[in-house]
């Protein structure tokens, strides 16, 4: 039942947001199956299948859901994190007693929406750009409570991870360099006192800028809210010397022309804080 | 800085996702910023405005990130929860430490973004059955660890909200029914067993169903997945002897035939599973 | 060892307060039996039994105190909750290290000794009613951080559980009337604005109130305080309209009264704020 | 608002019970409150007040419950833990929101009436040897969560705390001398191995186990379930070599017997096992 | 897996410190091996084996880290707490998932590198007081959040625990008596008021002092920062009256000279405040 | 009373470890305390001042601990945290209850005088190699539970940070190198999976693996147990592209020669794992 997967995606935050989504939901009992059924041990088996095309994410999720509602659940998962499902391919079966089922149903189910949606939506701008030497990335703008569970999301999804929080990046952005009082600056502090093993990233809106950050020996760009024929000029005039992030108001339309124009990553807000549900059911 | 608003919406499980939300950001402190600044007092003032037309929701949530970032932080909230924003309308000002505006920032507009994103799609479904006696409610098809706030934002949006949780409203639905033996017998358990403060209901599927459920004296009767003139078949023999609750894939563009049709509620699962955040910044 | 009963006794906030309880009593370890015992893996049995009449409830407890304590201690659970005891009568066979039985030992027991408490105080009113159509049920005057548990216990007991909550019923006291202006408008705008799947239950105290809330369609009604007579008058005004619910004062010796006087609901706060604890205890 | 009282009553682990208790009546908000009341700021004044003779205790919790509510709610504390009530005394006076005081009334009443029904039935104990040498203490027969609060109830109506858990003293019953093959030996080894802050305290149920205990330096000699003649002829042949303690079914009929017969301690297991709550209410 | 030192060791408190080590290591995951190693379920043997010689303390927390990372990890403790091991002696044996065991063993090491340091400290002295009649004893001067596995280790080292905490003995310090009003009066007002279970110990400073403490039947004298001269003295006045503590900057070269003066126990700080490491590595 | 170095310090994860520590020793109480003094209320002030020349770090917790205790206490922290203390230097005023200060003054102090130590051994060591371009950094050879505290005492000591935990950094060892295959695949799959914000450091422990990393372009090596001669000449042979890092059983001894060979970077185990306590004491 423990397995690698398991691991990666049930840290200890992730089991303290467990116990929050299920006491809120059953902290109080179930009143309608404890009225309803007579024999609370009936076992029934279970399936989570697709009800639309998506790319699955979150299985452990359902796993831990039902581990804590009743380790009597049998839950075997069929598909793997980042799979593509199609309409009635099923994901994952359950055997247990049907109330346990049912009292675990909505929280796993809400899970497994929520970041299949976001593995989903990632993997449609992969998709986007496939051929060109670009990365998708996330960024800082998951769900409060739900960092860890997103960037594994993306990932099933085929994105990468940006920094994980503001403890394990470098990111200098417009807020910083004014701040500091210029590009030059703000990149020499970081380069002289940053932790070493972290890359010095820098925010850039003009031509000037990027020269000095690329003087102050910054290793990553970051071009934000650029044109892709922008992106293109100042990918030249990088010439190699950084890697070249581009950030800010991405889309679906736009990600292939942003990737043809040089740019090493594209970071999507909208991978986490805008992916709809997948349409995934339980069927007992 | 207290007010009843932040007690409506901080709950005790509330301050637990908010402890896992900067824990997750800001357990191990901000590179950036420690790594920039020189002086670290620095007080500065920013706007939180909107960039999109919104409904407003979650304002508290910022109160309480600051609060817990960094005391020292003012924060004047300027429009309430519910107002309807256009873009540039400024929502909130915040005067304090430059490192814990920028510290706290990613956090609170989370929070911030998803909620009025949950009011935005809430308003935009109440006004679409504006006229109509029905009303819009949510679903438990909340994101985990957020079932309150999510809630919230529905009822800041116009919405109203269907049962909480499991253990406060008894619905009977299509599983419950097959595992008790019909409808009949399902409700009248109901009726007899439930705690006395909730009504029943109960999803059919059938007119006989419907039928069993009126004679039997469910309080509600949930019809899932008709079309408009199904429900105005079904309410005309319902005839006042219960109110009753649509659900199924009510999108903007049905909801308006389903209020027409007869229906008291509809519950949309969408309000909550599938709302994009929406565009707000923080200008310093 | 996992079961129905397991699942719906031990909630993660009855976890939370298992780990209170045992770090209270453990949590800087058990000097006495660490001085005496030479040899630490002794195995023991032991048997908790009744030393009086009672109705038993919180099994789920002594197993759950033990899985914490020392899992390689064996329960076995030989009645069950809601079953009464006679002196002498064996509840629960354990089997473990003695270190184990006699650490978890008092834990145990006072969960046990309170929550049969409480089955046996509300198995002695449902008997006092024995063939009215009355019902009793609980309050929330329940022992803080015990809600649920007590709540349990009534129902072992043979009682009905009222609202679990603030969240999870409407009920218009004395206070909510004088500050919403009246029976009439308070009952109507809860009838207007509360959620649809509680019912609306208002405190009387007058005929003229009893009246309005009848002209408002509130669907229970409480008496507080009055006399068998009164409720009887009541009763007869009501007509079937509304439920009637009693409260305020019931005693053993009065209570049978407040019944046959055609009360629905008997709701006693005794239940839970004076049940005095059962005699149990563990024989080695 | 913080004073010695509130430190000495509200310890983490208090604070975390309190963080339960109002979870669990609140956490899904007031439901009732929210529908009935247009303007949520009125504010009012309440009263805390006896409905019958009582000791007081946990006027701490008051304040704390409220501390966590609404810091808006001012509480003013008239009368101190350990007083004497009579019914119309007003023990504490509350200013505040309305919503706020009925969101805060019953969780703060259930632990008042509680504690300061421990604090009365250790009090009528209390009185009831007055002029003897004999001292009441408790017993770890607490409720489970409610060790710290429930030991403050029992000094504040006048007793003594016994040890607080089983790291704080030693207490060699009847089955550590079973299984350790004899008094003589669980006492010296005691003297030998406990911390050397800790009295060693031993059960006894002969008269040569008495001497045993004597001759091994027993420093108090637990006397269980004797009769009080059996007492003093215990007592006599003690001889001031050891302090007495008498435990088991002690009664408020007995009670001055024993105490008579010459014992220091007298343990009572239902100053918090069996104490009914005291009838305190919040008039607004 | 679970034993008797399991259960002692490893106690609520210990799993909060557990799930705040393993958090703050892992909570982000574990990118080298994420990034570096293809197959992830591979398994390795891994040993847990001294450096340099040392007494072994704290096995159980290797169990209880490796439980929470992966449960599939097998831990075979092959010697035992309280054991002295030489260089190449293998403590424990692990098998299980390579990256499972890279990603616990930096959190496993540094337990049992700290407790093992103690038990190591604690046992220098123990031995150099060996043949005296004097016993080793901690103080309070632990790491905080590590009180009972500090308290252990020195267990584990051939030490005593003095008081856990300050609920758990009475000791009079010098701040004490001059609040008080002397030596004569606090320790009268301990003997009276303090729980009965617990001796009376008192610091002093001078003979004077020490002839009040005997007079008002203090149980312990503490004997704070004396040569081995002035503890030899005192120890003759005390004359058995009273067990004698030594404390104040003991060192492994002056601890028998106080040992041979005559006191019962020595306190030393140092066996947990500055207990250096112990040199353990995981060799896969 | 909140500042910036608050807010730095006191992170969630740490306010869980206040808890903890203030709950290990004060959870039952204060005995003592209670027992002596008459009246609680009487204020003191006291000061905590260095008894030997140290490095101050902490001084946060100090009023975090108080804060806890008794908000009545006044923390006056007259020294910052990095500064230098030589014997009789005041580096906190404090006021307040005496039983208040007496309650926190062992936690406040076993805080302090850990944090200091930690401070104080990374000055000697950041001191020993002054005039060097070389930089003394930590390693995650902290205490369970204090990751943050003992990395922000190395600050406070004039050291820098290395990587915060597993997620925060690519440090690919000789285990990785061997099950991956070798160091040129391990360092190319680190290059091309890894979070781009992330440098890639890798050990070797021969020349052919320093070539391999070189060709791979990792971008810091490594050397583990070399000489100060081998490092050199790694260093000769690096020709500056990448940063050198040494670790090893570095001592104040050898510390400089490993400077003056070229080391950008030098790690310490024992700047955490084994700093004795530096002596700190509370006068009242």
């Amino acid at each position: 039942m423990v397995n690698t997967a398991t691991m990666e995606w049930i840290t200890p935050a992730v089991q303290a947001l467990l116990a929050l989504a299920l006491e809120e939901d059953l902290g109080r009992g179930d009143v309608t199956s404890e009225t309803i059924f007579e024999h609370d041990e009936t076992v029934r088996e279970g399936r989570i299948q697709a009800k639309a095309e998506l790319t699955l994410a979150g299985t452990a999720l359902v796993e831990a859901v039902f581990a804590r509602v009743d380790p009597r659940v049998l839950v075997r998962v069929l598909k793997a994190d980042g799979q593509r499902l199609r309409p009635k391919d099923v994901a994952i079966e359950l055997e247990g007693p049907v109330r346990s089922l049912l009292a675990g149903e909505r929280t796993a189910l809400n899970f497994l929406q929520r970041l299949s949606g976001v593995a989903t939506q990632t993997r449609s701008f992969v998709d986007a750009i496939a051929g060109t030497k670009a990365t998708i990335v996330d960024t800082r703008k998951t769900l409060p409570g739900w960092r860890h569970l997103d960037k594994r999301a993306v990932v099933a999804g085929g994105g990468r991870n940006h920094r994980v929080d503001l403890g394990s990046g470098i990111l200098i952005k417009d807020n910083h360099v004014a701040a500091a009082g210029g590009v030059r600056i703000a990149v020499e502090r970081a380069q002289t006192r940053a932790p070493h093993g972290l890359r010095v990233e820098v925010e850039v809106t003009t031509l000037a800028e990027l020269d000095e950050a690329l003087a102050a020996r910054a290793e990553i760009i970051l071009l934000d809210n650029m044109s892709p024929a922008q992106v293109k000029d100042a990918v030249a005039r990088i010439a190699g010397r950084a890697r070249v992030e581009i950030s800010g108001g991405v889309t679906l339309d736009t990600v292939r022309a942003y990737a043809e124009a040089g740019a090493d990553l594209i970071s999507v807000g909208a991978l986490t804080h805008s992916a709809p549900a997948v349409d995934l059911s339980l069927e007992l």
